[in-house]
């Protein structure tokens, strides 16, 4: 066996751990395919490592000793995941089996900063998250960072995020350096994607897209068991997709991109044309929408028939088995209620097959940053694999 | 090495081979990676089994021996690949190695029909066209179809196709039970991006996108060097996204169909507002648009924003390398002229990373075909290879 093949194994062998929970050798041979020799060499080296540890089962095996498990150590590691959000950082401290260990929120000081003052603010909010359960920042192992925009994750470089003044930021870099930490970056909607695959809906389905509307629009896509991330790294884009020729401006400059419909400042602007003065939120015109205001109810329809009819293309393009909308926004129904669904299914092209399943994950804010946690799990399993290899032919 | 790896081991070889066209045992290793020791077992394999040959290179080894290459046997097997067209069937016979040995064509003798009336006329256009090059039913090995519509390859099924009259037909067993050989259906804008990966601008090209427009509007996306059918195989429908809330009227019975705005049918419709009673072809209206008629040229301009629009909603949810514009269509400029290709920039998403390169590949009618010979190779390649077994472990 090559050292690719064996880097390979223990990847699968892990994974398929982290999947179970706990599992028994020879259930793990069956689920990984691997030879039993093989996972029981692989797993040795594991425990020796401190990644897993055996765990003493109930029942017991044919042989009447009791059943031995495994499970990944989540003393192993500590990570953090933050999300950037438009006025507040959110912050999962997570072990290494997964467990939420702790959270932090951080308010910041104006939505939009140059990169250099972002770093400083994420540094200081990882030393308090670290200090608010007893750790210090040398206890951490890496830290993931879930934020809006386009950005190459496999080079931890942001093209363009609405929280920057500065575009083309070396991003992992930079913070990297100032936490003295390995920093992962991506775009805050595949973390959510991620979160949702190892914690939520998404846990036993190889081929789910996650949006998530809140002050944007964003997708995470999954196909095969992985993150889809577009042929260079900056495709999954949804939310400037357009859905109107020269239609509403966005706040990309651009016209006619679904987030000039259905996100949060899209709602606002709409209401703004008949406000009297009083100041005015999202909550505000859907409360209207529902108390029977007939312009408020014109608003969120439309935001609701263009969400059906962008969702559609994406459904024609993806074929999913299932949608996940996730986020805060959810918590309110305008975007997924019922007829907006039956807009969904009357746009995506009609054949005998049903439907793909949408279902609705109201998360809070924590989400993302949990999804940020596991991204940073994700690579703090790689960089262990490799550097547990000491024994791999 | 067990079967399964075994079986991928041949088939990167015959792959690899394929790729090259020709190429010595030493470098095959070199670009699959496999060692010399398993390339020698397996290729003296495939040389028994005739799937490939010895070819006395020019030039020496090392050892001052003539050098010997190795290269797919052309005679080995003779597919058929047809394209199933509005008026029209277009057939290709090829070889094994790839290589064109005959073409046909038949007259539908109307574009719409039950499926097996289609299947009849099929057989009889596979018989006339293996007849053209000396040959019968009994010498072909397989056969492609190239049908518009929505395809589950996998397994032949054919849910919807502007060719068929009855939906949900069991397409690839009744064409199979008529002929008496093995048949295998996909959608045909799959099977172009197929062409183009093989014989096409695709070649060295991992992730790239082929859009057609004829009748209908067509896209076959590769990721990761294979086709993409979506997570349930009824993907990549481009034609039927939409581009404007409840638009025009598509013929697939919904509103605001990209299709509805751009394929030839879509052009006409316009076009006969003002109709003088004289008949009128897709040809005349481009000719009036090019000679300055100013409701020609709204209804091309029109079209060509649309499709812009389209095509940069897929530029920005896949990022891709490349883009083939493919077909007869392309052969006129209305689709792809310089203002069209300046509005996709403008709509894709702004960074600092250039726009996928845009390439236009005026295929004829027998591209489609192909496509399909080459899907029927591929699928005839997978049957030797399991054929070819015996001495795997």
């Amino acid at each position: 066996m090559n050292a690719d093949t064996r880097g390979g194994s223990r990847r699968l062998i892990l994974d398929a751990i982290r999947r179970a929970g706990r599992i028994a050798r020879i259930d793990l041979a069956r689920a990984t395919g691997i030879s039993q020799a093989t996972i029981t060499t692989i797993t040795a080296d594991m425990l020796r490592q401190g990644l897993i540890e055996e765990v003493t089962a109930e029942g017991h095996s044919r042989r009447g000793r009791p059943r031995v498990d495994l499970a990944l150590r989540g003393a192993a590691h500590v990570v953090v995941g933050v999300k950037v959000a438009h006025r507040s950082l959110s912050i999962a401290l997570m072990d290494f089996a997964g467990i939420l260990i702790g959270e932090h929120h951080a308010a910041l000081p104006v939505p939009v900063m140059p990169a250099c003052d972002l770093v400083q603010v994420l540094a200081d909010a990882v030393d308090a998250a670290a200090r608010s359960i007893g750790l210090t920042r040398a206890d951490i192992t890496a830290v993931g960072v879930a934020l809006a925009g386009i950005v190459d994750a496999s080079r931890g470089f942001v093209y363009w995020s609405p929280s920057l003044t500065d575009r083309n930021v070396p991003f992992s870099d930079l913070t990297g350096a100032a936490l003295g930490l390995p920093v992962f970056v991506d775009n805050d909607a595949n973390l959510v994607a991620m979160a949702e695959q190892l914690f939520g809906q998404g846990r036993d389905v190889s081929d789910f897209i996650v949006v998530t509307i809140e002050n944007g629009v964003g997708m995470g896509i999954v196909l095969n068991g992985a993150l889809y991330r577009g042929a260079r790294g900056c495709g999954a884009e949804f939310g400037h997709t357009k859905v109107q020729l020269d239609g509403a401006l966005c706040r990309c400059g651009q016209r006619g991109c679904l987030e000039a419909y259905v996100a949060d400042y899209a709602l606002l602007r709409e209401a703004s044309v008949q406000q009297t003065g009083s100041p005015i939120t999202v909550g505000d015109v859907l409360d209207a929408a529902r108390a029977g205001d007939a312009t408020a109810q014109s608003i969120v329809n439309r935001a609701g028939r263009m969400f059906a009819m962008g969702l559609a293309n994406i459904v024609n393009i993806f074929d999913p088995q299932l949608i996940i909308l996730a986020g805060e926004r959810m918590q309110s129904d305008h975007l997924y209620a019922q007829d907006v669904m039956a807009d969904l299914e009357r746009q995506i092209v009609q054949i005998d097959l049903p439907p793909p399943r949408v279902v609705i994950h109201r998360w809070g804010d924590l989400m993302w940053a949990r999804g940020a946690a596991a991204y940073a799990i994700d690579h703090v399993a790689d960089m262990s694999l490799r550097g547990g290899g000491r024994n791999a032919a």
